[in-house]
């Protein structure tokens, strides 16, 4: 009745999705003097006092960020929380609040939503955190949770993507490619499972990896690490797309370049041994820089923060900022450039009916 | 593998919306001194100075809150933004950004979301609000939004869902019903549109009825009003499933029962013609009651407010706070006393499969 099927021309996998939220949001000025950082961060960061109100947004979508075959609802419930916590951890501020939204479809029972809510109680209770607000209406299919926290920075201390300065060293928090481990080894679990029902999953030595995909944890330490040792990052972003989505992010917004060195990026055992289980052609260099969900921090520092730095536990420093015509660039030990690419979006768009 | 389907015991049909929200959430407690006012409320109220940060959300999905046969994606975006922003304003805010974080399908086309994105961009100009905030995710199926809205409030202008003391008056902005009664239009014309595609819909003299439907406004005047007269309400919360369910949910919040004179409840003129035009069976004030999507605010004043509020256009006084024992109710032209009853949330639940 409204013709919207002829306006269709431009498919969304044609763009990043990056562009496509450039695009869409290109004609939005931002007005009100209360917004202190708005888009282009990883939250919004908002208030006319001293202290900041800091407000981070996630969604996860079943089919899409989760299947219901291998991940147990508590886990599931914990992870929808971290993620949008992580996103208020990336301005350099602590999560306070959460406040849940949720469309659930008939399948599911009020029990298994119990196991839910007893995942999203217990990440409340590790971080602090209050659960300010809960609604929920149906859905036509599946679960879609979605999870905004609320956090207060000092003005002071608020870290942005942009402010990266040349010569500033590049540090990141744990590792990277681990989560996406994970997720291949559930996913051949799974193929197993449905060629042979009575074939018992076996996930034994790859603990790690699995907890990382299925149970991240914002890095609040590393927030209060800094604080405690009177760091205050230049720029700072959430690494939810891979190493490399995240360091050309901090970089576009910047203004600026990067060099990361490849022997630097902090990867787990336990990757490189996925990587080895599923043979030659897999490296664990390329699941750190795109294979995504690691949930991990990148964030600049000025040279002279290096003293202290160093000594951070589960922090590396991984390179540092150039200028921006130099790009954002991996060097490898033989001393090659390469520049880094960010895998974009276009596969994870499944084709409805 | 994880074995859920077998914890399956109670449908969550079973029990109203708000009944399934308070099972959920009961185990849950306020720790964070800064949460000055969580669950319970239409939106958090965070901080720890005298200016409060306010967040609302509402999440939209396909095929539940909006059948893109008849909902032009202008409108859609305007509406998310505008249910969102109507949390905001029930806590006696206005509001200063939003955030929106959406999950579509490859049905939509670039173009379309951009229309989408129009209607976010107009309604953020009509009420000075920032995007501060975007993401975009794939889906298996349709689109759904979810907008987060924030505000700042004056520690001593917010006002929650409970609070309200016996005696206060009981007042209501706008009209009821008639955001219900434009629905009814769109699924009839719909239904002939189905059986008669070279049918054309004819919308005239429904003007009023579709647009409180398809393009609500979050009552910011009412907000302004109410600063600029010096009034603060006792309660106060957005009228989204109902005057019915608004009035029982302040009520329980506020712990005191209420009276609302069914003669004072304003139903527009359009509402009443609708209702004939679908017969006799079909009563404003049902529609008025249980109808829903009116995105109005029922909020509570001292008596001594009495002489401002009956200046304020667009307010009506509908009834008073009365001692809980008493329970929400409607008194008839009669004088008869009705209880009131929340429709509930069980027959909105599609079955999937």
């Amino acid at each position: 009745m409204t013709g919207q099927d002829n306006i269709k021309t431009t498919s969304i996998g044609t763009l990043g999705k990056n562009a496509l939220i450039q695009r869409l949001t290109q004609d939005f000025e931002t007005r009100d003097k209360s917004t202190v950082k708005g888009l282009d961060n990883d939250a919004s960061a908002t208030g006319s006092g001293q202290k900041i109100s800091i407000v981070g947004t996630a969604m996860m979508v079943e089919g899409i960020h989760f299947d219901m075959t291998y991940t147990p609802l508590q886990h599931l419930g914990y992870k929808a929380v971290a993620l949008a916590m992580a996103k208020v951890v990336a301005m350099n501020a602590l999560p306070r609040q959460i406040m849940v939204n949720m469309a659930v479809s008939s399948r599911y029972s009020v029990e298994a939503l119990e196991e839910l809510f007893a995942g999203i109680h217990r990440i409340c209770q590790r971080y602090d955190s209050d659960l300010a607000g809960c609604d929920i209406c149906s859905s036509m299919s599946g679960l879609t949770i979605s999870v905004t926290a609320i956090g207060e920075a000092d003005k002071d201390r608020l870290t942005g993507c942009g402010g990266a300065q040349m010569h500033d060293l590049l540090c990141a928090s744990g590792d990277f490619g681990s989560a996406y481990a994970g997720l291949l080894i559930l996913e051949r679990e799974k193929a197993t499972f449905k060629a042979n029902p009575d074939f018992k999953p076996d996930f034994a030595s790859h603990e790690y990896v699995l907890e990382r995909f299925l149970k991240p944890e914002p890095r609040t330490d590393i927030v209060k690490w800094l604080a405690e040792n009177d760091i205050v990052p230049t720029a700072m972003t959430n690494v939810a797309d891979g190493l490399a989505d995240a360091a050309m992010r901090l970089c576009s917004i910047s203004h600026c370049g990067c060099e990361i060195y490849e022997e630097r990026i902090p990867i787990d055992y336990g990757t490189s041994h996925v990587c080895s289980d599923f043979g030659t052609n897999m490296l664990p260099v390329s699941l750190a820089l795109n294979g995504g969900m690691d949930n991990e921090l990148l964030f600049s520092i000025k040279q002279s923060d290096y003293e202290k730095i160093k000594e951070c536990p589960n922090v590396a420093i991984v390179g540092h900022i150039t200028e921006q015509n130099r790009g954002a660039i991996m060097v490898t030990p033989q001393n090659t450039a390469i520049e880094l690419t960010s895998q974009g979006w276009n596969s994870s768009i499944p084709s409805e009916e």
